[in-house]
């Protein structure tokens, strides 16, 4: 599957006293290019939660790379990893454009829940948003 | 009516490449103090979401002085300052222990809004949770 | 002077359980609004840093109105109100754009700091960036 | 290696609109962990900074179970798992008071950089510190 690129630009906020981006916002980072995702696939994850679907993240990895600073202009790149029968997963690479250097990477796990919040089989419908072939 | 005083400790992600924490951290730990003040007064303010009742904020100010650092235990000081009939306001000094220095002031000014999300006249009951005396 | 504006999308970590944007999150989005306005004038805060002079905020005010939430594009727009001898001011006013909207306004204040993190009267060299007629 | 128990109180604007803690805020957690974990050795990890060391994380995974919701008293465990030539590894474990649950667990691992930001061989007086039997 394709890899999308979402370009963010690093805020002043999201740097600590060593100088970096604190690590806990590429997580943050993680979760806009999941929206652009949808996005690109031509919905919105906050219609799906609307359709009373949610796709908690259930784990993450990140290995962290080169550096990433106060307004450098990072592109991250995000495809859809594995799909199994109630959740998937989303591969992440982060490119710093200002330094042109590739620096961190990443995974997350997310399940399918629904109104009642319990995992379930992801439908059809769903499948084919994620543009998943039918199982 | 009295202050109230909650410790906090500065975390490493609240700070900034200035090496200071960055300034939105301060709404924050006012939150922190508004949860701990509605403790104090035998409630808690998921008690109250969970009556149906909020106290978004619809005002905020700070000002800012000396510097709150890294690992500073800092003293945030509390008081609900004025009450209308379905808003009310909060006032904050902050004094960093670790420098011995009065730093941060500010408020914020909230209203009681009901399950429809309108505001509301603050109630009898919640007024007793406040501490006002009855209107 | 003129207001410049500054699309934003919401963030779902921005969000908090009242399922509306936090209200730390619009002190971020005003300081992502100074870094456009510092490019728009032709330069970065960066590069103010990094020739040892910093803006840091010693007051913020923020009125909050209407409703921002999740995937909503708000518009921050944002102009340089008052600069004094070792001081300015920016103003700010959200649009939601998703809504159709205005919501929040706000402003903060900023001293120039030099190296020795002391205020300093604003040099010409800095007023030319900022955009202010000469003293 | 012993576990420490670190006690945090979940703050509000660490919820987001599903109802639940961001995931991103279990990394700050993990960092406030590791706080107390140095102080619980007799130093602080404002103390090795100041010394010119710096432990970056180079790598984080985290499992996320359970629930963890506002105002919620979380008990992060962290340990000392591993140490290599220049890099350490802490687990944690999150147990949620409130609930009685078990939840969350993750490790990070961290290289030792010096003044040079560079790489180094954890030197005799920081294995002390860290209470590593001598190589």
């Amino acid at each position: 599957m394709d890899w999308l690129e979402v370009p963010i630009r690093v805020r002043y906020g999201e740097t600590d006293q060593m100088g970096h981006a604190y690590y806990a916002n590429y997580l943050y980072w993680f979760e806009v290019a999941r929206g652009d995702w949808c996005r690109s696939r031509g919905f919105t994850y906050k219609s799906l939660e609307e359709q009373g679907y949610f796709l908690p993240v259930v784990e993450a990895w990140v290995r962290y790379r080169g550096e990433v600073r106060y307004d450098d202009e990072i592109v991250v790149r995000i495809r859809l990893a594995e799909v199994r029968r109630a959740s998937l997963k989303f591969e992440y690479r982060i490119y710093n454009s200002t330094t042109a250097q590739e620096t961190t990477e990443g995974y997350t796990w997310h399940v399918l829940m629904g109104k009642q919040r319990k995992a379930v089989t992801i439908p059809q419908e769903i499948r084919r948003l994620l543009g998943i072939p039918n199982a």
